[in-house]
C-alpha cells in the first residue's frame, strides 16, 4: 500500500493511493489520527488492507499537493558515507577518511523538510547545494535496544529521500549538520509503500537523475550498514517511536565529487527513484523567489 | 522571572517560580499554552509581571519534580569547541584541530532530555560517560537571518544545560551526534531565567561540580561565538521557533581530557551552576537500575 500526507483546499490530510486517487484517511479517522505518523503507530495499520476495502478516492491524486511523507517526524537520523561506493569517491576528491567502522550519524529537522514536488530551495549565500538520492526507512514499532533479527519488524515503509545539502556550510566544520539542515532542503516523498511489499531494503536499485540525466545509478545492497544494523545501532542510542525517519546515504554520483564539480542552479529537476516505491521529483528555486 | 516546566500529582505543567513556591500557569493557561514553550512565543509573555502581579504560588517548590526546562523544544542546536579553553583541552588530549573559523553545531532530541534532580542514565555499553555544563539559550521570538544586533531581542531567557556524553560513541565516528543523544543524558534546568534579568550573556560565571568538587571553572566570555553570532549563524539555516534552544558549548574540564581521564559512576552528582541563573543538579544511575 502506497501512503502519502498531502494538502488539498487549504487542509492538511493524509491517505491512501488508489489507482491515480487518493483515499482521505485523515478525513475518515479525523480526530483519532490528525497525522499519518498517528496512524503507521496504531493497530489499526495493521489491519489497513480490510480498512480500505470497498472503498473509493475521494481525491484525484493530481488535485492534491503532496507534503513531506511524515511531516513532523521526531526525529531524522541519516547516515554520511553509508555506500561503499560513494566513500570511494569521497576519497578519490581528496578526503582522507577511512571505511566507518560504526554507523556515522548526524540528524535533521522537519522543518527543513519539503513534499514530492515542492522546490528545493537554494540558499542566497550558497552556490554549492547538491543532491543525495537516498532510501528512508520509516519506523512504525518503535522501541529501544532492537536486536538486527527483529529489526525489519519495526520498519512501517520506505520512502525516497533527497538529502539535498549545501556544501559550503556542511564544510564549515568537521560536524555537518550546519550544511543539511536548510529550509526547504529535504525532499521527502512522493509516499511511502509499505514494508510487506519491499521484503528486502538491500535489494533495491536507486538512481538519480538530474534534468533527466542520470547522475547516480547505485543500488541499496551496496550500503555498508544495511537496515537491520542501523536500527539496531540506533536503537541504542534513542527510543525510537512510530514515524521516525532512518535516511540511508547516498551512493556514489553527487555533485561536489564530480570533476569538475557540478551543483544545482534554479530551474534545475532532480528525481531520486528507487525500484518498488517510485520517483521523488523536485525542482530548484532560488531562496530570494522563495521568500 | 524564574519559569519552569514540572510534573506534580500526576500532571504536566509550567509555571513561575515565587519564593519557594510555584505559581501554576500551565492551569491558569490550560487550553491556551500547554507547554511552557508555546507561553514564551506568546503576547502574554512579554506581559508576564502584570499576569504575575498579586498572584500566590499555588505550590511548594519542594513539591513538585522538575521536567526540562523546555519539554519538547522543535530544535535543539548545540555547539562543539565553543570555548578557548576547551579548544585548547582538546588539543592537548591529541585531537588535531584548528579554532573554529564558523560555529560547529550538532544537534540533539528532546526525547534525550532529563529535568533538575532527575538521573543521567549511563548507558550500559558505556564506561566513559563525562559532564559538558553549558549556557542553554531559549529562543522567544522566532525567525529567520536574524542580524546579530536583533539577535538577543529574540532570546526569551537562559538556562543550565548537563550536556552529557556519551564518549566511546561519540567517537565512532567523526560525526558525535551518536554519543549526543541517549536517553536519559540531556539535563535542561533548574529554570530559565527570562532574558530581561541577564543584560549580557558573556558575562555569566559558568561552574561544574563532580560530588562537590570544582571540575569546570570558567566564565562565558570565553566563548569563541557569542550568543548574537550563534543566533545570526543558525538562523540563516534554521527558522527558529519560540522553545528551541541552542546549547552554547562547554569550557575546559570535561572528564575525557583529564589525566588520567575521569568518567561518570552511578551515584555521582553532577552540578551545573551558571551566575544569574542558578544551580542544575543531576545525579548518576545506570541503564538497568533506571530501566
Amino acid at each position: 500500500m502506497k501512503l502519502l500526507s498531502f494538502t488539498c483546499n487549504g487542509r492538511d490530510s493524509w491517505g491512501a493511493v488508489l489507482g491515480d486517487g487518493v483515499v482521505d484517511l485523515g478525513l475518515a479517522f479525523a480526530g483519532q489520527y490528525p497525522l499519518l505518523q498517528d496512524f503507521i503507530g496504531s493497530a489499526d495499520f495493521d489491519r489497513r488492507e480490510a480498512l480500505l476495502a470497498g472503498r473509493q478516492p475521494d481525491l484525484r491524486l493530481s488535485d492534491i499537493t503532496p507534503l513531506p511523507v511524515i511531516t513532523r517526524p521526531e526525529k531524522i537520523v541519516l547516515l554520511v558515507r553509508n555506500y561503499l561506493d560513494h566513500h570511494n569517491e569521497v576519497v578519490a576528491a581528496g578526503l582522507k577518511r577511512e571505511v566507518p567502522q560504526f554507523p556515522p550519524l548526524f540528524l535533521r529537522v522537519w522543518r527543513s523538510q519539503i513534499g514530492h514536488e515542492a522546490p528545493i530551495v537554494r540558499p542566497a549565500i550558497s552556490e554549492q547545494l547538491d543532491w543525495e538520492g537516498e532510501l528512508a526507512v520509516i519506523i512504525g514499532k518503535g522501541g529501544r535496544h532492537i536486536a538486527e533479527s527483529e529489526a525489519l519488524s519495526h520498519v512501517a515503509g520506505y520512502a525516497c529521500y533527497n538529502d539535498a545539502s549545501v556544501r559550503e556550510w556542511q564544510f564549515h566544520a568537521q560536524q555537518i549538520a550546519a550544511g543539511k539542515n536548510f529550509v526547504g532542503t529535504g525532499g521527502f516523498g512522493p509516499w511511502m509503500v509499505t514494508a510487506d511489499e519491499i521484503a528486502d531494503p538491500s535489494q533495491l536499485k536507486l538512481q538519480t537523475r538530474l534534468n533527466g540525466e542520470l547522475v547516480q545509478d547505485s543500488h541499496t545492497s551496496n550500503m555498508i550498514f544495511g537496515v537491520p544494523r542501523l536500527i539496531n545501532y540506533i536503537s541504542t542510542i534513542f527510543d525510537l517511536v512510530p514515524g521516525d525517519v532512518i535516511v540511508t546515504g547516498t551512493p556514489a554520483g553527487t555533485g561536489w565529487t564530480l570533476k569538475p564539480p557540478r551543483f544545482l542552479r534554479p530551474s534545475d529537476v532532480v528525481e531520486v527513484e528507487i525500484e518498488k516505491i517510485g520517483v521523488l521529483r523536485n525542482s530548484v528555486i532560488d531562496e530570494q523567489a522563495a521568500s
